[in-house]
């Protein structure tokens, strides 16, 4: 058996999935576990599900994709960066976005090598780096600054053997949004020393409050980047499994040889249901975005009344990782929580081993009144075992 | 970058494809290439796309897929193999049975180890193995005897690297379907060296014609066996990327790591779609079958004047290699048949280095009349060229 799949911790979700599931108040379980948004299409579009019965539905697409979805992508990133795309060099479709993370990580790695990680991260980056053989290297953001990068932590782990590094903002799961300038250092930083960016921009339509120009704007070329994203969020349809990678004509010819070998194409019925939405693009960003931002101000006046539990606020995503200022672990809190009373968080433990005491809460997929029912029932539980 | 990587080829049908659609009589086009049945479910399915618009469309599914899926297909396993089949512990559905292949070698493997492949061979099955940084140990098999499985080289070919051997019935690009006597003496040879069977069963629904047992029944137990297999050939939905693995529990375990991090589920709105298929199941097999066996007659017919080609005729899925009598090597040819004729064939050296005189007809896309045109203009083309 593959000897690096011993290092690499059980699916997370899974596993608290299926014990909410089989909790003793099931039926009226509330789930702050997975992130997705609470939308789906139907919510904000007007759907002729027979568009479906296309020729194009059911065969394979180009192994970068629909060329219509590809047109519309260079397009759409084009105009945020600040050089243009182009559809048939720079992009490829990939089966969602941690296909394109898997992939980009799998095309730049060999055994041993390093990649630099943000800490806390989302589990399934650290997971993909020690399945292909090389070492994650956990860089601490400051809690206190919000999460912030540490771009002093940053310079001073890069190795000969450090060949790439993730930057997700905003962030799961933190929700941090990176301000231009750390990112315009770290970019300085990763050129000189030749580390690749892998620039996971899944969460990018889900700022609440930006003083700043658009962080993608700051890119001016592919030399160094691969970006990966997502459909998934925009749309509300994470089940699709839709993500791209954008990156230079070299690479997308290499990554070309894994797509074809891991995955042949994307799922052609899902991109076709996606061609179907692209008009409703900003319509899915406002009615999202809108949901998430009234589910974070429940939560908000939620918090006060717990002192047990502290949050820093965080301008993006829709995650909330929150210290948990008590005499338990956030595991065994996570497990009682779920048995007490149905409802799910994540321990902080799942996104790096220093965050023991945190709890990470995806408000994005629960409208106002189920944050409001959840939180009660958290602060029932804090109460009870106080 | 992944050194592994420079050792493997371009995507071939993605490289052929595009000299087609670049051909001087493109609009013209006829394609021996893509491995993909004529059918797709429109044409024999009645299909109420409304049903699509279901809470299951849009969420992440678990990651083993959709229970109701699972269940069927542990139904129709259990109802083949010697053996029940468990829908919770033996079952993962993948985004596609390239997906199931890539993930379970990726469980098997590690850096130099050997795994044994029938040549000619799928050329995924080569591109994959290599990637992850193994070794592929190509075993011909007899193309006097219909390209049959040679026992004593498998068995003189073991050695403390190997890992694997991949056995795929019927096969691609052969279309052999292998003897039960054989596989019988395989499977004792594999145990007795503790050899894993990845078995890929994709075209099972495509057997014309068969005097023995179904070779499924030979299988009394997921020890030593880890099973691959596809929906898309046998409901015509090659694009909607819907593959299964089945093996162990144990195994399952491990591949749900790798399910998670590489892809996490496979197109919830494609899984979605299947289900409203399953009825359909033997309706789609025949037709498909059907549409099939008329190709392959129209393909034998035109096949006896045409002296310079030679297939010896093999007895499942939809392809045939042929033998080129004929001055010049078969990679030549198809390009020379794509810029001549607009007809696309695929060489025998993508399939392994030694069929070089070899070219692969996938005639299960065409109708009869497309086979016919098809022929008549490879018949032409060497004419004008002999």
């Amino acid at each position: 058996m593959n000897s690096n799949l011993s290092n690499v911790e059980i699916p997370p979700i899974d596993y608290f999935n299926h014990l909410l599931d089989n909790s003793p108040n099931k039926n009226k379980k509330i789930s702050f576990g997975h992130g997705i948004p609470k939308y789906t299409p139907n919510e904000y579009a007007n759907i002729n599900y027979q568009l479906l019965n296309h020729s194009n539905s059911f065969k394979y697409t180009d192994i970068r994709g629909n060329i219509e979805l590809r047109n519309y992508l260079a397009h759409s990133l084009s105009s945020k960066l600040n050089f243009n795309v182009k559809p048939d060099k720079n992009l490829i479709i990939t089966p969602g976005a941690n296909s394109a993370m898997f992939k980009s990580l799998f095309l730049l790695l060999n055994k041993n090598d390093e990649v630099l990680v943000i800490s806390p991260a989302y589990f399934n980056y650290i997971m993909a780096i020690k399945m292909i053989g090389a070492n994650p290297i956990e860089i601490d953001s400051d809690p206190e600054a919000g999460f912030q990068l540490n771009i002093k932590s940053i310079a001073n782990s890069i190795t000969s053997k450090t060949k790439a590094i993730i930057i997700n903002s905003p962030n799961n799961p933190t929700g941090a949004l990176y301000k231009n300038n750390d990112l315009i250092e770290l970019f300085k930083i990763c050129d000189s020393n030749n580390v690749k960016i892998i620039l996971d921009i899944t969460y990018h339509d889900y700022i609440h409050a930006n003083n700043e120009s658009d962080y993608l704007s700051l890119f001016s070329n592919f030399k160094n980047i691969i970006i990966t994203g997502s459909f998934s969020k925009t749309f509300g349809i994470t089940g699709l499994r839709l993500g791209y990678i954008a990156t230079n004509s070299k690479s997308i010819d290499d990554l070309c040889k894994i797509q074809d070998t891991i995955s042949i194409c994307a799922s052609s019925l899902s991109q076709q249901f996606l061609l179907n939405l692209l008009n409703y693009e900003q319509l899915a960003i406002e009615t999202n975005l809108n949901a998430v931002k009234s589910s974070k101000e429940t939560l908000i006046s939620n918090l006060k009344n717990i002192p047990q539990l502290n949050w820093i606020q965080t301008d993006g995503a829709f995650y909330a990782f929150i210290e948990l200022k008590y005499n338990m672990d956030s595991w065994k809190f996570a497990e009682s929580l779920i048995n007490s009373k149905s409802v799910l968080v994540l321990p902080g433990l799942i996104f790096g081993s220093k965050w023991k005491s945190y709890i990470r809460l995806a408000y994005g997929a629960l409208n106002s009144n189920d944050v409001d029912e959840g939180m009660k029932r958290i602060k029932s539980f804090i109460d009870e075992t106080t």
